[in-house]
């Protein structure tokens, strides 16, 4: 976002005030994050949606029609930043912002690699359109590849004409994370090619480097990742901060990585100035109890770091990575007036939010009024699958007596070990057993397959006749596992008819269901709609039985490719490490 | 400078180990600037002038034909950087990197003022050139004017179509200072406009806001000038620091800043992580006496700040602030292989210093061969005065007994104050008078003006014929000082023919004299042989009386148009505050 030549001129005479400013913001408590301190007696003056000035006094700004804001015991901070999210799955885009701006997100940097994965180019547009019909600026990362691994995954495609038109696009900032990364050490050509487009625009190329080390994590940096978001303990922390990538310490809805990481840097008394801190994704139901960035900061002060150098993190750290740092991160003029006035520092405690000069949320409400989505009617996930799903197609069949299956054993909420389980073949199929935890899974096809994909889960610990979800990273199909083949069937048609969605099915009954009608990916409800279901639907699971905080969660991450050890995805059970599909039956 | 594909490709398999790399550093204590350590126990291998790997072991990088630098007992940090400089002066721009770099400067961002003020579009050009046939690398920053103010300056100037041009050269780093920068906080169009076009290119702007606070720095910053040099105490640097300013702390030739600047920051403890060290330019004497980035970093260390954090200061903040971080300023995959070896690190002694690998310098001395200027001949600096220069013409002529005519009285080496003195106008005319430390000032214009400028000055102290110099900021045009109007001539003459330079003259005898046969700017000769040469003239003009330390760098600074109070240009006396011109004689 480059600032007009008219722009420049009204807040130059804005801050001379020669022209009269829109606001001026008093009395408060300035973080300033350039120079590291709590600054009192200082105003701010805003003009054209810009700071103009900030000193001991703004009335020389101030005309007849400046609104006066009293920030009297208040901290004046920068608008939060979520420097690496994804606002594409379970809300609308716009709702999740809604969710977020009362929390103090005035900016955030996400990927679209769910618009991508269901709808390919046409999703990247649609996410754009939507991120732009709301306040909060999003600097949008377009997906790197998709399928994210196509060896292993199935899912829309991009084409380099279609990467190299939407990087040219102002609003992307760059290029997403591949999750693969393997493909990056392995010097994937398709990969390079697109980050050579992305470097030749001078714009950036975030990372996911989970699990790599030394000259694979060397290796990845060579090919100009800048950024990484998956360190999971200080020494990963530690070793990405050093070889120049800059440290995303992450505390979200899907892991929280804060004090594992953050604890040992500190301890190690390493330079913060390139640690950044990110949800990597915050969920609604999360929101609801305990907030989005302002929890990821106060979780961080809880850590140790302090309040001023904790918001740094999350405000002028992550600007300055993004090349952003002339219109965001800091209250410094010419930068746009984003700014929250928190009603307590420690806590991180936000009363109200701003964004260009305005007032966009207060205690804890947004004030940004709702807007019609930007996607069409009939958008609802499709599989080349024929409706009605029959209880028949649920069925394995096998002839033999027993048989050896592959089974993705969950170690915990996200890690499987693969694991080979004699099972007996009922009437010619192999069914799913609750009494030794074995549930069947399915993954549709969207694209062809008139069978699903087949696998086994152990360690959900749930009793149930079928879970299903349309989210599940980066697939974004159709998944249900359960122990009934009536109630799989029922569940899938259920989310067909739907378009996509979350539900529980139990002996011919609905439990529960959230329809996510765009692509499967998200409902069209508000917020906080979304986020109540979603805590029962993790509610009803662990009541029947699940082990894990969040038990929907194994179900999503099932189909991620990248983690250990056994997935499926709509190709088939995939072994991560060795990036090869396995069949079914071990011998 | 973005890294190709093939590039890429091959430093991912270097990384790997899949191809050997071409250079390993072992043994020594890394500086890494990102984390703010010193490591022991890493190596560092390096491939197609790239970082490829930094870690515990390189073995798996090491081929037949990889070089090994025994590190041992030696620092290894990245190559300095000097983020705001001047080469255009005094020595060739070549000389000047050659003289820099065996003190451990890799990356200069360096306008080309100088040679635009003298030759215009050429000039940048030309220097564009220049700097390419040096390792060292330089990233230029355009004239945002020329002349600095029409009001008050008379050079070559740009057009708009002009400066749109070499803004789009790969090369050009951003726009450079204008020190006039009361043009900008009164809106000045043109200005505006080139900020405009510079930004949109996602270019910088760097500043020079001496003097300026608050409402008039809140003003420059909304103006899009991301940086200043002109802090010359803490209040200043801390201004700057808090309005969002990349604040650069200033130790070189015409200013040593550090001190005053420095200390009071730590005092106040503010974070450092937006600090700078610039030396504004260092005069190849000063590099004999004192080195260069290596100076200014041990200056910092002097005044407190942790070795550590002042290479930083002089790595990777510059690189940060310019957008070169996936470049230069630190030592990780990728990055381009610019390091120093340190003998000591607490003294910042320079040892050897590499770019993209390869020695460029060692034990004090550059490695790199010579290469003949790119400079045509026939570029000396010329005036619209014909040649030869009478002492008739160097007369005042006043018809009344005794004047009343402004003086520009020096208060230390740069700032004068106005002074209305009353002379005798002995004969006719009005002259120098010694006695009172009166000298009179002549100031040829370079393109109309059958007659010089005259002034006067007072403070200098030095009894002396004529004292000339084509290098004065940023008129660059000839001035000449003295108490004869015979050897002001014969001054006159001397440099006029030489198309340039610096010469001392007295009764009739040159003293000294250094041709500067490039627009007046510089000399072609080795930088060593000019240092000594302008040592000599300084102690001669000491020996003569002179109070300051660097007399001739009063007379430098006698046209800059933005110090305080009188200067002198082609278009007149100028009263620098008011930006008008007066006349010398008062009423």
């Amino acid at each position: 976002m480059s600032t007009d030549k008219e722009t420049i001129q009204r807040l130059i005479r804005a801050s001379m005030g020669e022209v009269k400013s829109d606001l001026v913001v008093t009395g408060g408590r300035l973080i300033n994050v350039y120079s590291g301190e709590v600054l009192d007696g200082m105003e701010m003056a805003v003009s054209a949606g810009r700071v103009c000035y900030v000193g001991p006094s703004a009335e020389h700004t101030r005309g007849e029609e400046t609104r006066i804001i009293d920030a009297r015991d208040r901290w004046v901070a920068p608008g939060f930043i979520d420097a690496h999210t994804h606002i594409g799955h379970f809300c609308r885009p716009f709702e999740l912002l809604q969710a977020y701006v009362p929390h103090g997100a005035t900016a955030l940097m996400a990927s679209c690699d769910e618009h991508t994965v269901a709808f390919g180019l046409t999703g990247m547009r649609l996410f754009l359109d939507e991120v732009a019909s709301h306040p909060v600026r999003v600097y949008t990362l377009i997906s790197m590849a998709a399928p994210q691994d196509p060896l292993l995954c199935r899912t829309e495609s991009l084409s380099d004409q279609e990467v190299a038109e939407i990087l040219r696009d102002p609003r992307v900032l760059g290029l997403g994370e591949v999750v693969s990364w393997l493909r990056l050490t392995q010097g994937d050509p398709d990969l390079l090619a697109r980050i050579d487009m992305t470097r030749e625009q001078g714009k950036i190329v975030h990372g996911h480097t989970a699990g790599a080390r030394d000259r694979r994590l060397n290796a990845i940096a060579a090919a100009s990742v800048s950024s990484c978001h998956e360190p999971i303990n200080g020494e990963d922390a530690l070793a990405r901060l050093r070889l120049g990538y800059w440290t995303m310490l992450r505390e979200g809805s899907f892991r929280q990585d804060l004090e594992a990481t953050l604890k040992p840097l500190l301890g190690a008394g390493v330079d913060a100035g390139r640690l950044i801190l990110v949800t990597d994704g915050m969920a609604p139901d999360d929101v609801s109890a305990h907030g989005h960035m302002d929890h990821v900061i106060r979780r961080a002060v809880e850590c140790g770091l302090s309040p001023v150098r904790a918001i740094q993190a999350a405000t002028l750290h992550p600007a300055t990575y993004s090349g952003l740092d002339q219109d965001i991160g800091g209250l410094a003029p010419g930068r746009l007036a984003d700014f929250v006035l928190l009603d307590d520092l420690e806590t991180v405690r936000v009363g109200a939010t701003f964004i260009g000069g305005e007032l966009v949320a207060e205690d804890g409400e947004s004030r940004v009024a709702a807007v019609p989505p930007s996607f069409p009617d009939g958008m609802g996930l499709k599989t080349a699958f024929r409706l009605p799903v029959t209880a028949d197609d649920m069925r394995i069949r096998c002839e033999a007596p027993r048989a050896r299956v592959r089974v993705m054993d969950l170690v915990n909420q996200t890690i499987t070990r693969e694991r080979v389980v004699e099972v007996a073949c009922a009437g010619g199929v192999i069914s799913a057993d609750v009494d030794s935890d074995l549930l069947k899974v399915a993954v549709f096809d969207r694209q062809e397959g008139f069978s699903p994909v087949f696998g086994f889960i152990r360690g959900l610990g749930t009793d149930i006749g079928a879970v299903g979800t349309t989210v599940n990273l980066d697939e974004y199909t159709l998944l249900v596992a359960g122990s009934s083949d009536y109630d799989m069937a029922y569940c899938a048609n259920l989310l067909l008819e739907a378009g996509g969605g979350a539900a529980l099915v139990d002996k011919g009954r609905i439990l529960q269901e959230i329809p996510f009608p765009i692509g499967g990916l998200f409902s069209l409800e508000p917020w906080r709609d979304v986020g109540r279901e979603l805590a029962a639907v993790q509610q009803t699971l662990r009541e029947r039985g699940a082990a894990f905080a969040k038990p929907l969660y194994a179900l999503c991450f099932l189909t991620f490719v990248t983690l250990p050890e056994l997935r499926i995805t709509g190709r088939g059970l995939v072994r991560a490490k060795e990036r090869e599909i396995v069949p079914l039956l071990a011998r």
